[in-house]
């Protein structure tokens, strides 16, 4: 057993599952023992109770992968394993980091010609059934022992899985998707406002996602969620119109601005989420006085 | 007397009140009387209780000035006008009109000879003490009868008034001046909004606003304003995050799609008044649903 | 034979030609007449010379599917096959058209009896292969009439075709379908531009595209198209940055401010197409010029 | 003798002109030698040859006023003064710079006792004549130490300077100010270009500017600004739609991103003239080629 996984939420553990499926046997962690149990019993994998003890059962050379949420959560891990990690070992982190975590990483990493490699994945809650689509960044022999596990987690063995470049383009090609995400999404979901919100032609939603699913341009998978979704309640009154965002988003706008490349659609789709959580009041609140100052025009009181 | 104003709201009151100030006696009509007689009190003025009463007291070639809402209001007054004006009277709409609208109507009147022709007008409540500026478009015979008139109503007589062009230039020119103003409006909302949003400085934006009045390159009125306000109550606390919207910011944004010419920040910082109204709100469960699809993540129940 | 089509482009030809080979037999006309008698050999179709022929040639109550551009070809074809229909005829538009133009339509037809309905029809220049998407609005007896011609136009009799409501209706969410696109399409565009511009990563994009057609969530048939261009040559360097926009961009546009519901990725998906076609230029000159007025910044002299 | 400026471009030679028309004498360092000479010549200023010269030219305490280009000038001056400074002196960057290398950079010279501020200063070419608008951020001893010079610099002894808070919130709040100016520049580049475009009324731009600065809800310095170069040519047939963009626009739009609070006006300012810098041509070639890939529409080649 030459394989570990730390973390094993939503994503890994559904991924720990899958190559479960595909007859590889691995070695998992995770902060909640009960969880690495169910887990290692349902897919006949090896729990562990401590990082110490997942590094100790594997044979060297080890790959080690993290499924940890990004930021301190990884940045702990990573400090962790570092003592407990061989030369010669491969640290991977296949859950969302920002690139140029990555790069940073993989140079500390070297000092102790232990090599780091990162893994964007997509595919959610999904992927445990259809197969996760995988973007590698790191070097070729990193690659190389990747490639049997690669395999077992994409869709097929000849697809869904891609050495895009050096340590970083994996997360940097997981980001841009990403932001096209977001950008996709926002486009759905504005287009069925409105929708839903036209008078005079009493439109029903759901079968109209279910109808585009059938040779129109915009068939996607989103479609087929949102179709799901739609044919049980297309009012959506049961829920509130709040919209998280996540660091892909987040970051895909940054690098826009870094390269100077325009991404409107991908900006604003952020921007829209960010207005959902509230932090356009103040900016609202501003445009009421001004409206006021000039003009006149009465303001809401809260 | 061969002036009359019908419509003595918040910018036709005080246009009258300006007019009265500056030696110039006119006639006035209002839905409510009491208004019309306050005014002409104060002003030196005629108030008349009808159309047919404001219509009679001008002396031929008349001015009829209408500062009635935009749609059915004026329209209806349009229509009650025709058959008591004169060939070679003048009707001028110095509210706020589609552009459009203008140049339907100056084609109707035309065939009973009736001059037609569209101001718009800025300067809000403001207008009264500083003077209003004023964008004229019609026929030359109409500019030169309402020349001192508008050299009243400008902040001088050689400033702030303007003869466009043809019928429809005046309120085209208005329609785009506001559209300006949508952008700058939002420019600063979110400008006050990172500040006042920021940790750690503790920024008294009052304060900064009253600042940048002096030497900066983003000194304007809608600034000076901001600053009164910043002064009195830089929380904001007090007021909803709701802000309406007019025709024009509408037109404006109809205006570029029907152009082809991009106005991103014109037609963004409408759509953004568009979500402080909660008509994004569908658009933004259909995003949340998307995210539950895919990903599995929680959405905020109502 | 009761039904015939007017139009044979791209779309119209193809649709012809799918009627065919499921073994219906519809009368043609087109402008150039080489083009009907090529599908009519095809598809064993009757071509007709002019459209009164058309008529002539199909037995009452009939069908007669217009597939011209909109505006003023469509227009004009409605005027000419108005005193050639009957009462009880059904007149189809199958083409792009603003919906508010079919609800003009009906209302005039409907003085005839003359019943009029619109379909709006995705699938491109595929839908000969894969079946169209047809989104219908009319009468319920309209729907009837066309449902044995939508089966075979559509991917499965099943499948891909839907009454949506009212005549307008059609088109309406055809119209809202290309909206969605035009946000997808920018959202696409503006994430492979960041990886084709990503310095030191050296990404493959046309690898990376097909890599995403495999568990991704951007998985979509416009995802399946890109990846096919990208795979023969993703410098692009061979075609001109300009993108042409069509009708229902702009439509979903106009609507969206009508309805007052914000679709900042839509409308900007379009801006950014306007900006390809050089309408930007002017704003950049001014915004060059005011960069020189108060910062002394050069401006590029053309 | 206690102050000294290094770098005198633009800006800085402008502000030590300014501070000698106040009887305030300083030393001057520039790389190249012919402009400080020129500039101590006029304004009675002492011209030093090496920044060491500067720095022994002045009475300890001292104040350092950086005014060089952000990034690696401002850096390796930052360096080279270090050994040169001692405690209890102040050194101040009053050029542009990203307010987080200011809070790095302040942290670094507190290690030597020296004490650091951050300046923003806005008025372009203009600030000569009618004063600077200062955002100060630094110690209380700082700004006490600085309060004279600021007065001479400023509009007037009491308005157009403030101690905005601790070190980095000057070029903070300068950089909100600039994402403003973004703002407002490209709402008017948009109102002028649908000016321009209008077919039909044959709209004189220079007038209509000239108009708005009397009385509108829009006028503003730098429609002020605009009135003047219009006014000369309103065509602007001469230059090129190449507009730059500076650090700060892109400083704001991250910070934006960074507290989650939209943008969109400042935002879309920003990437509108990343498209006109040729960096949209990708993603139009993207659009481009999928048009073709669905509809068969042409692509234009280069």
């Amino acid at each position: 057993m030459e394989f570990g996984i730390i973390g094993l939420g939503r994503m890994g553990g559904n991924m720990a599952r899958r190559l479960g499926r595909k007859g590889i046997r691995i070695a998992l962690y995770n902060r909640s023992r009960d969880v690495s149990d169910a887990i290692a019993a349902e897919a006949g994998h090896l729990a562990c109770g401590t990082p110490e003890e997942l590094v100790a059962a594997l044979q060297a050379p080890r790959i080690v992968w993290l499924m940890l949420p990004a930021g301190k959560a990884t940045e702990d891990a990573v400090s962790a394993l570092l003592p407990l990690l061989d030369a010669g070992d491969l640290l991977v982190d296949g859950a969302n980091a920002y690139y140029k975590d990555d790069q940073r990483r993989a140079a500390l990493l070297a000092d102790r010609q232990i090599d780091y490699a990162d893994a964007g994945v997509s595919g959610g809650v999904w992927g445990l059934e259809n197969g996760y689509c995988i973007m590698f960044g790191g070097s070729d022999v990193a690659a190389a022992r990747l490639k049997p596990y690669m395999e077992a987690l994409a869709p097929s063995p000849t697809t869904g899985w891609l050495h895009t470049g050096p340590v970083g383009s994996g997360h940097f090609v997981k980001m841009v998707h990403n932001g096209i995400e977001y950008g996709m999404m926002q486009a759905f979901a504005e287009g069925f406002a409105l929708m839903k919100n036209k008078p005079g032609f009493d439109l029903d939603v759901g079968a109209i996602a279910e109808l585009w699913r059938h040779g129109s341009v915009v068939r996607s998978w989103l479609l087929d969620l949102s179709a799901d979704f739609l044919a049980q309640d297309s009012t959506l009154d049961a829920i509130e119109p709040f919209v998280a965002d996540s660091g892909e988003g987040r970051w895909t706008a940054l690098e826009s601005i870094e390269q100077g490349v325009p991404t409107p659609v991908m900006s604003l789709a952020l921007m829209m989420r960010f207005a959902t959580q509230g932090k356009n009041d103040y900016a609202a609140k501003m445009l009421a006085k001004m409206r006021q100052g000039f003009g006149g025009h009465a303001v809401k009181e809260a």
